[in-house]
Parts: structure tokens; C-alpha cells; sequence
């Protein structure tokens, strides 16, 4: 009855949102207090306060057929223009509302993206490990997903692999930093090679390839540093972003798209990309949260409470001798599973209540992905039972 | 630099949404009272009081993190099995949650159904005058539109030519009752007609031909009778609902797709449409404006007014002399143009301020298309404009 396509999706579908379904299932069973459900991104901070105001701002302050009404595809220009002149603001850019496409959340962001660009057969490049939903996304436009194999010491991308595996059919790079799963953060002089590397290859190859930068996580980082601006870096930039995280609203499917104005092809892109706003189904992100932007863009949740989980994770995995890098960003760490068959291992942590996904999801075996966007104490409480699952294996 | 797939829908990029943003720009120009535009349907009427108070219910007593987080994919349960008890009230089914899957309005919805049928090749088939999004719909999925020329008399199906159009490789069928651009609906009997048609022809082919029914406009009708529920005609049957129009909320992006129980391959439809919704991009329906459904989904915006509308306007249509077919749903009315070639006659239209849309878009040259989801004066004041545009085609 389905298409053929869908039934390897379905088949294979998302074994994150399969955890995240069981976690609900053994909550409802054991009780939440008993289940360490590390399986999915749903953050554990509530929205700022500024947020509800807004909210209640908007409603009381715009016209309903204004606030509820159609948009321009790409969103309303006043929004479009706010979200452009903190850009300007922040990274000295000269950006207006052309470039800004409001979008339902980056996931379709990325897929506006990838439908404006995407001709069957081009070749889209990721680093391992990747969010799996990349190879849905690509698929989605008959793309091919070529993928860079993971360094496994650093999580930082492998250049070399990356040069070689550039084709003529090369359309794009996708890359998120800070990253879904390792949490690194991607230092300028990693952005300055690539660019290297990119910029030399367009002039082998002939044609634009354009990086794509995830950025949901771009306010999530702990230290004392600046994340790099990537269009700084590379101008030919597409910036997907979302308030999902920054803001603790995944929900609610509200973030931009930003088309760097020194992008080859920039008016052709912004057509195509509101073009496919429409056609795609999403027609507008969703009217009332658009008006909200304004308010609350420059406001985030309180990233030292991630910044605590991510610390005493750490500790705890290091005590129990699981060998992890120690990313500085997003609210995830990606430690070595115990046994080569990383998803035999996240099935066995089930007997211990404990909820992790697969390093398989993201294109790298052989480690495991533990969400810590959850309150502090299941952190502290999942501890026995990461015990139990170590010495499961330490026989 | 943008795919090639692109390049066409850049090109006929939607004459409504680019008539819609000349409206906003001639608006600027004379002044919003001076400038008739008919082109979208961006419903006129504001939401009811309701649907503001149930916002504010659910910000006051739901928790931020269960209101803003993920979802499952398919929606909150509970959201979901209150429409499904809605649709049981209402219609005598046995639906419960797993009927029901929470989307990014309509246009979402029968893109997800679409993604989870349609294999490259497949046919749809769509009566003639047809909202025109459903070619680019279909085309995402490699899908091929086959569309039935219309009986311009009565705009009903033509039921004749649908039976020789279906072949071994028809998938489905998408009917629009209230029709968008004719504002015509199906009556029982046109629908009883249709199932037998489907149903012999189903077993012809060996295979199911689903009828996927787009009903934004269900509760949009001046008269005293009841929209028939399509289900109970034919069983295969998949259908796209909005929030859209009877709640004045087209900007937020809130519907759903019915699956009904006896549909063939139930599971399997209602699996990957759940997995499409994700893959989409579109992940779920925004958080909020769900849980704002189970308050308001017994009401809508006040009928009446669209009624006094269409009645004003035809009356005008008929007094000026345009040939037009009355439709008893909708905000549609969907007259003659008085050339045959309806682009240049809604381009000349604009010379009046009158801002139409060529049937040209909807399939079915020679009309045009007037939204009469407008203040009720726009249509008067509309009228001396109508009056000379029919004067310059009756020298």
C-alpha cells in the first residue's frame, strides 16, 4: 500500500524517536523517576520567562488577522528585518529581510535548502558521526550522502578524507557545530581549512559548493569563547537555525533560514527557497511564534544548567571507565559503547532502565549518544545503573 | 546554482501568491481601501473568541516543557483522541488516536499522504478547475497529475472521463468538497456515483486507489444541509483537515489527516505518514496550537458573513452580466472571463485595482477566481471596477 521508498524508512525509522516512544512506554511502567532516559534532545529547561510575555504581548498587541493570517512565504518582513539587523548587530554583516527565510523549525530549513540546490545524484558530503535525519533529508531529493569517516580521538573532521571524497558531483556540505552527538564545537582555525579546502576544489570542480551549517545548538556552549560566525569563513553559507534549543521550544517548529548575501547565485537562491517553503507544504512558519522572534531572539536559556549536567556526566563516565571526548557545546556527550555492537549494548541498557541511542544512528558504531538535557538528578540516579552496564561487560 | 526541478516552479510560481504580494504593494501605493483584492483566501473573518481564550487556558495550565517539547510525530495523544471522539460523535466511526495524526495544516497533510502512497509514476488524479498546489505536491513525489476536464455548467466531476482515466497506474484521487476554486460541493449522490466507479475499478486494477479528500473548507457552507462525510461512501478513503479557515488561523499551520479504520493497509499507512511527518521536516504539528484544538474544534468563525458576501458578490456578477456557476461553499466564486484568454484578462483587471485569478492556475482557462473572504464593503466598492472591466470587453 505505502511507497517503496517509505518502507525502508519505516523500517529503519528513527531509533531515537523509537527510545523516545519506549521511554515513555517504560515511564508509564516503572515510574519517570525509575527510567534515566537519555534518548532524546527535548531540553529540560523550561522557557525563559520572556518568552510567555511575548506571547501574551503579541496577542494582546496585533491585530488576530494580522497574527493569525497568511504571511509572505518567506514570513513577515518585519520579523525578517529584526532577525537581520541582530545579524548585522552581532557579526558586522549587512544583511535586510532577503536575507532571512523564516522556516517550521530547522529541520525544514534544511529541507528548503536541499530542495532549492538539489538535482537527482548530487552529492551532499557529511562528517561522521552526523544527525541521521541528514540521510532522510537528502534522500528525500534523490541526493547521495557521501560521508567523511569520523576521527574518533577529537571528533573534529577529517580533512584529508574530506578533499578526497569532493567530486564534480559534489553539490554541498552539511556541517553542525556545535555538533548532535559528539557536543564538539568546530575552533576557526578548523573552519579556515575548510574553506581552504572548499574554495580550492569549486575552482577544480567549477561549480559552487555550498556548506550548509546546522545551527540549532549555536547559544549551548561552555567556556569562554566566541563560536565562530561560518559565513566569516566561506561565503558561500546557508545557515539553518532554529529556537528549539535556545529557547526550549522544539515543539513549536519555529527557526530561519540565513542566505549569506555573498552566496553565489544569491537572488536565485532566495526564489527557490521561498518557492520551496510553499510548495514543500510548510507554506509559512507558523504566524504567531514568527511575531514572538523580535522579543525574545536575543535571550536563551540558562546554559549553566547544561553546562553542570555536561560536568558531572563526564565525571561520572570517566569514574566508571567509558572513554569519551569532552565536547564544549549542544547537550550531548558520545562515549565508546563497551562492545563493538553499539546497538546490542544500547539493548542492553534497557535492563538497566537506562535509555541510550545507538552510535549507528549518526554513522559511527561503536559508541553511544546520551542526551543531558534532563533534570540533574536522573544524571546522578543513571549512575548505578551505567555501573551495572559496565560491569555487564567487564567480565 | 539551484536545482532544475526548481527552475520551473520559480517560473510559474503561484500567480495567486505573487498576485498576493502585488496586493500588498498596490495597497501601498493607493491606499488598502482603494485596491480590491480578491486573490487569496485569507480568511477576512478574525478567530473567535475562543480560540484566544483557549491559548491562554492552555499557557496558564499546561507545563512550558510538556506544551513546548517534541511530541511524538504523529501528535499528543490526547490532542488526537478528542478529534478522534469529535469524528465519532459526529460521524458514527470507531476512531481512536491512531486515526487521527496532527500535521502542519492541510497542505502538510497531503503531503505526508502523498510522501507515504505515491512511487515515482504513479498517478493522481484531480478534477478540473483544482487548487493548483496539488500539482506541485504531487511532483515532489515524482508523482504524475492526471487531470479530468470540467464540466463548466455545474462544476461536478465529470464522471465519464474519471472512469477512463484511471489506469493500472492510478494511486489516487484528490477531491476538494467545498471546492477550491468553484466553491461547489459534492452532494451524496456524486459521491456515491464516484465510489462505485472507484470501487470497479479497484478491482480492475488489483490494487487500492485511495481518495484522499482535502476538506479545509468542511465547515464553510450557506444552506441547510449537511457536508456529506466521505468515509461513508468509500472506505479507502485519507482525508487532509485544517484548522485554516473555519478558525481563521491560516498563518499558524495546525490540521490533521484522517486515516479511516477500514482503509487498506491501515498500519501501514499510518506508520509511514507518522515517519513522513518527521523525514518531511515538518517533525509535528506546532506544540501550542494543538493543544489548543480539543477547546475550540466544536466552533468556527461566523458563516453568515461569508454567506452575505457571496450572495452580494454573485448578485453583482449576475447584474453586470459575468457568467458564474453559484457554489454553496467555500469563499469562492469562480465566473467566466470574457475573453478566453483569462491571463490577460485578470492582468487587465489590474488597471481597475482589481486584483483576480486566472482559472489558468486552477486548470480550467477562460475563468477567474475571486476570495470573497473580504470586508463585505470591498465587494461593493468592487463593483464600478467589475463594471468597467466589462465595459472594456463589450466594445
Amino acid at each position: 500500500m505505502i511507497a517503496d521508498k517509505m518502507k525502508s524508512f519505516v523500517a529503519g525509522s528513527s531509533a531515537i524517536r523509537a527510545m523516545f516512544e519506549e521511554g515513555k512506554k517504560m515511564a508509564a511502567i516503572y515510574g519517570a523517576e525509575n527510567v534515566y532516559d537519555f534518548s532524546l534532545g527535548n531540553p529540560s529547561l523550561e522557557p525563559p520567562a520572556a518568552v510567555k510575555e511575548a506571547v501574551l504581548k503579541v496577542l494582546e498587541e496585533t491585530s488576530p488577522n494580522e497574527l493569525h493570517g497568511y504571511p509572505s512565504n518567506g514570513g513577515f518582513e518585519d520579523v525578517r528585518l529584526a532577525i537581520a539587523q541582530q545579524q548585522n548587530r552581532l557579526h558586522g554583516t549587512n544583511y535586510n529581510e532577503e536575507n532571512i527565510i523564516m522556516t517550521v523549525g530547522a529541520a525544514a530549513g534544511l529541507n528548503i535548502i536541499l530542495k532549492a540546490i538539489l538535482n537527482p545524484g548530487d552529492e551532499v558530503i557529511v562528517f561522521a558521526p552526523f544527525f541521521g535525519e541528514y540521510a532522510s533529508y537528502v534522500a528525500n531529493y534523490d541526493g547521495v550522502l557521501v560521508t567523511v569517516s569520523p576521527d574518533i580521538q577529537t571528533f573534529q573532521p577529517n580533512m584529508d578524507e574530506l578533499e578526497q571524497k569532493i567530486t564534480k558531483n559534489t553539490k554541498a556540505l552539511i556541517i553542525n557545530t556545535p555538533n548532535n552527538p559528539t557536543g564538539v564545537i568546530y575552533s576557526e582555525e578548523t573552519l579556515k581549512t575548510l574553506s581552504e579546502i572548499l574554495t580550492k576544489k569549486e575552482k577544480e570542480i567549477g561549480h559552487p559548493i555550498y556548506l550548509i551549517s546546522d545551527e540549532p545548538y549555536r547559544e549551548l556552549f561552555y567556556g569562554d569563547f566566541k563560536i565562530p560566525f561560518v559565513p566569516d569563513f566561506y561565503p558561500n553559507t546557508i545557515i539553518a537555525y532554529s529556537f528549539s534549543k535556545s529557547l526550549s521550544l522544539p515543539g513549536e517548529r519555529i527557526g530561519y533560514v540565513t542566505i549569506h548575501s555573498e552566496a553565489d547565485g544569491f537572488e536565485e537562491l532566495v526564489s527557490a527557497m521561498t518557492v520551496a517553503n510553499r510548495i514543500s507544504g510548510f507554506v509559512n512558519a507558523p504566524t504567531l511564534w514568527q511575531k514572538v522572534v523580535p522579543y525574545v531572539m536575543d535571550t536563551h536559556v540558562d546554559v549553566s544548567v547544561y553546562k553542570k549536567n555536561r560536568d558531572d556526566l563526564y565525571a561520572i563516565l570517566q569514574e566508571l571507565g567509558y572513554p569519551c571526548v569532552l565536547g564544549d557545546g549542544a547537550f550531548y556527550l558520545f562515549p565508546q559503547s563497551l562492545i563493538p555492537d553499539d546497538k546490542a549494548f544500547c539493548n542492553a541498557a534497557k535492563e538497566f532502565r537506562l535509555l541510550i541511542v545507538p552510535g549507528s544512528s549518526f554513522g559511527c558504531p561503536g559508541h553511544f549518544r546520551m542526551a543531558y538535557c534532563v533534570d540533574n538528578a536522573t544524571i546522578h540516579n543513571a549512575k548505578e545503573s551505567l555501573k551495572l552496564l559496565k560491569e555487564k561487560y567487564s567480565k
